[in-house]
């Protein structure tokens, strides 16, 4: 399977390819482009070296989680500093893309998605997967927990 | 906070501290003793080294998905035979606890469930944290994705 997909193609693998076999029967029922597009924007954002507007795809929340090398870390402020701390600069976030999106509905407002990740920046690549859900708020879909690993 | 605590401490935690501001509104609605029974279940059929029923919690599908170091592993038979390879016998398996327990309804059949592991063993001890997505079935809940990483 090719690593690096773009977020285009994977929009529409998981439009004609979506599996009717799991658990939630209504499965068509939730707005999978608005799903996708909150990665999307944090994607581009990200290239464009706006840590912020990336957020922004996170549920503002003191109890947003993320799940990660050191263990979890909780709160949508202690998490947009971390990333500013560590990405003190463009060169240093290099460019993001995410492949192999799989967008699995769990229910009318909530929805998981496993995916690819990779940066591509002079410091030298890094990568991995990471596993995401995202519930929908009346502001939109937002991702509530995030659990990404590096290869 | 202390890091191995009981299922029994966490489920009194759970209980008392459930949290009402998450998203999905009728959270009290799931039953979440029959969620962490699974887990319960699970760690103890690792502890009597019993590979088959530790498996039950997975939904027997091709379609669960289990996230980890290598990346994406697919399918309960997959899956199955990498735990028995990967653990011959029982002082391989060594004693699991999970602890931090934290169930997030996600709605009326998905939750997420947060959470640390951790295994003594005389080869040395390992541990971490995972994420986990369960479904409600006729049969009852399943772990239908599984994120886990070590420390």
């Amino acid at each position: 399977m090719i690593r690096q997909i773009s977020l285009c193609a994977s929009l529409f693998f998981l439009f004609f390819f979506a599996s009717p076999k799991f658990p939630y029967a209504n499965s068509q029922n939730i707005d999978r482009t608005a799903v996708i597009a909150v990665l999307e924007d944090q994607k581009n954002a990200w290239n464009r070296g706006d840590i912020p507007a990336f957020m922004n795809g996170y549920w503002r929340s003191t109890e947003v989680t993320f799940a990660g090398r050191t263990g979890f870390t909780r709160g949508w402020d202690t998490v947009l500093t971390r990333y500013q701390r560590t990405y003190p600069d463009q060169a240093s976030m290099g460019h993001l893309e995410f492949s192999e999106l799989e967008v699995r509905p769990l229910g009318p407002d909530a929805t998981l998605v496993l995916g690819k990740w990779h940066i591509n920046r002079p410091a030298g690549d890094v990568g991995g997967i990471f596993t995401l859900v995202l519930q929908k708020f009346p502001e939109g879909w937002r991702i509530t927990h995030d659990h990404t690993t590096s290869n």
